[in-house]
């Protein structure tokens, strides 16, 4: 019995465990998320409005605060063109469209705490709600701001991955290979890496979904400051030993590899994921060189990360 | 003697010591609060508002809060009420009650830095309260608005625990187990698990608590994706062995799960507790399985979390 | 001569060195700061700023705010009333007292972004000085309450050492023994503790200075929910074996104990040094015990945390 | 094969790889920066604005943030100023110049959220454009005092190196030493170093760049409270053995130093690099003694920490 628990315990398992074997589905999305929908979240788990404010497009968030100005704006303007007269002073009573203009933007310059005053509140209705709006422009718009600069000051690092792996000559043999690159100027240390395969294996006459991490012939290195090329050496200890191009598809190989490295600009932890199909490999290709030097100054030419040598 | 130190040494401790033998009283509470209460704290230490302000419910800090404001706005109010005359341009004198409210509002104008002025203060002494309550307003709600963004952006990740732990078939034996799932969206990665079991000992016919460090078959995973089991393979070594429903009741069995990883969103480390009593562990059950795929996904439904199959 | 290096490579040194050996000198102050002070700073790295605003005791900063407030509203005020006349409408104009005043409140309104507008610039003059204070007061502000948030989110925990240490009855033999407590409720978890002692040793002739990381019972805790005892078992390979408190006065010896875990509350590492002299050290001394539980709960009296046994 | 593969395993490659040969160029500046331009940058990652913000220097920011704040009221201004006739209330219209300067100044009103409403929106054109201002002001400046903030609060630590690095008399050989202090007076706690040493070598006819880690007396430190002297002693093993000042100026020596820390001041971790080419290491020469005791506290000269003594 231990010896089958040894087993169990050794099997490696990138946390997907071993019986999600629908071969057509692949466990990491090309952006890194993991290809999995939730049944029966709460609601409030479902919103996530943290999360989604910080990993949706910037442009997008602009018209979500946008929205939500022209919102609040649009309700409280409303209340105080509804309230009794005496409500807003300064107000030149136009027609009723005008004035309810001057309640909207009086709503705008209340919720941001700008207040001219032209426009002012009177009488206790609009005081009250004049006073709500403001406490609730602060507390709100700290929000909106705080997610504004946690996003600006905290951005996913633009790491280039090549747009595929190769399988290419490496010293005596082959390795599979995989390039990436920092495409922005702040320096990334202590850098590591990890290559997970996924690919579907039968036991025992039953299909399971089998893992290993692959062995690289680097997996730290201190500086992240030029390109770097991943290399798993196809060696005879390598799951991809005698594995070809046809196998590889027919067991759904997928390739999960996970960055992890510090920003030297906030000194905080940057996590990345990536995710290879086996269609995603190409077969006795080699990456071009992309590193040159130049007055004193080492180049690498980012566009030139992705091209293979014509052979 | 170095024969007792390194059994001292070896022997496990959750930080409870071994003193601790109140059969009946839990570690830690079901929340992952530890169980503890602390007399002669200093008054800061044991009002601790950070804390509090924090892991109060969201609705109870928006009540704080009103109450902050509200507050503050009656007291400055009746400051600027009961100054002499000239204190603020712009009331419109009706009577006190309606003044009072006036000056209510105004210190709101103020407080917030709205400051429509409409009224405005009038006089060194009018003056230097609202100097004053505007520096305060900016220094507080600089704090308010800094512990509503930091909730918002580092909420507690809604980790969902199987409501028991089960004694299920493992292999050619049996297991103890745990299930666990992320109820959010956001990804969970390099996810660490460690599971203390705690229980009362007899030695030497003196009852002590001993803890134990469950060897857990997988207690690492690089995604946490779908749910998760936690399984404690009952073997030889395991101090569970020969243990029963009876036994287990007996002893006062508590098991601590610790949970880590890190939260994708913003890159920072997410820690959790969790504490199931004897009470809370179903023998010889089994869970149902959770985990499906649809349309080119997996799907885990996070309601059939705690489900347990029908023998 | 590989001897003589491996020799020094294993010596262990806090980072302090040897050389160190003026013997009337501690080397860590009682509240954790390190005994040096340095010649020949830059006049920024002397005034750190940051550094002294979180660590100045709370009323301190209140004042430094204060300060700056009252200064910068003399400087701006102080320019309003020496423009040339119509510098500021609004004001109505007593004698030159009551005018500067109004100045001075204006320049208040203005640093705030209050801006009541009673009184407002006129002229192009004061215009261009409200522009440059509007804008100066967002962005110290937004310094002075980052510091105060800052305080406020991230307190330093309130860690409670026992007054001394003693030297007390260890299972067969004897222990170097302090007590330690956190005085909050925040839960502290993954505690790290470790001992450094330091004494005064003749080698060849000549006095230096040694270290020794102590040998702890227990260095790690997952969980910091009660007070804790730290255990240093004297053993014969202790740098304490053989010790008596006359040796020890003599070698001048040193405590350094550094601390660190996970404040649960948001997440962050913990870091706390204290240091205990040869004369904070009691010689066959135990604590009492401050552990006791009531009504389902674990009681801990932090009052008692220094309390000896009468023997 | 394996052999090979193992052989490239284990040569350490600080993640420049082997072929940045070219023998003239240094792999880090000496500010610790990469000394690498990227060819083909998406333009949003060569600005990479926050990283520029936080790095430029304090005065350069500042002009920034004028040039931003003055930029920003031209062009609002200038909209104020050609809309149609009953934009703005309160203008005293004086001639063009003026106007246009009021317009200029209500537009910094609004931006900063001050609205003393002397001047004031009339009309929905005008509102809209300073309701949009308003909004702008408010995300715009919640961006600036943050970068603000965050350099104030977590600035680079100012380490300080010895000008050069020395081979100096070393117990009974010689040893590298490079010494550096802290300049401030926050505590740096466990500190850890790491110098990789990079130099030409001849392999099979060709050149190639090779790394090592130099084996260091001690590369951690506990308390990082006086200077520390970083000492490789050249034994047989290290590849300085047998090195002089000429082969080393020939094979272009470059020692790489990472330094890391946690910051006590606010818990975080500093990660810190310098380099110093083969012309910056002084042969046999030492370092004069900087740690002298005086009143009861260690004193650390600074700026003796590059001095040679006389020989």
């Amino acid at each position: 019995m231990n010896n089958k628990i040894l087993k169990e315990k050794l099997r490696d398992d990138a946390g997907f465990g071993s019986k999600t074997t629908n071969s057509n589905i692949r466990l990491v999305l090309p952006n890194g998320n993991f290809n999995v929908k939730k049944l029966n979240q709460s609601w409030i788990s479902k919103l996530n409005i943290y999360h989604r404010l910080v990993t949706v497009r910037l442009w997008v968030l602009m018209i979500i605060i946008l929205i939500y100005y022209f919102s609040a704006n649009l309700f409280f303007g409303t209340i105080y063109f509804y309230l009794d007269k005496p409500a807003l002073t300064g107000i030149v009573y136009g027609d009723d469209i005008e004035k309810f203009w001057e309640c909207f933007f009086f709503s705008a310059q209340t919720i941001t705490t700008l207040g001219y005053g032209k426009i002012a509140p009177e009488g206790t209705p609009a005081n009250i709600i004049s006073a709500i709006e403001s406490l609730l422009g602060l507390l709100t718009f700290s929000i909106v701001t705080g997610v504004l600069y946690g996003r600006f000051s905290n951005p996913s690092p633009k790491l280039r991955f090549s747009k595929n792996g190769v399988i290419a000559p490496y010293l005596d043999g082959k390795g599979l290979m995989f390039r990436i690159a920092n495409e922005k100027d702040n320096q990334l240390i202590n850098v590591e890496v990890k290559i997970i395969f996924s690919r579907n294996e039968e036991k025992n006459g039953q299909l399971t979904r089998a893992y290993y991490i692959l062995d690289l012939e680097r997996s730290k290195v201190t500086y992240f400051a030029l390109s770097w090329t991943l290399v798993h050496p196809i060696t005879e200890e390598s799951p991809l030993w005698g594995e070809n191009e046809k196998s590889l598809t027919d067991s759904t190989g997928e390739f999960l590899i996970s960055f992890q490295g510090i920003n030297d600009t906030n000194g905080e932890m940057v996590y990345l994921r990536k995710s290879f199909l086996y269609s995603e490999i190409l077969w006795n290709k080699k990456f071009v060189n992309v590193i040159n030097s130049d007055n004193n100054t080492y180049v690498i030419d980012l566009d030139r990360l992705d091209e293979i040598e014509h052979s």
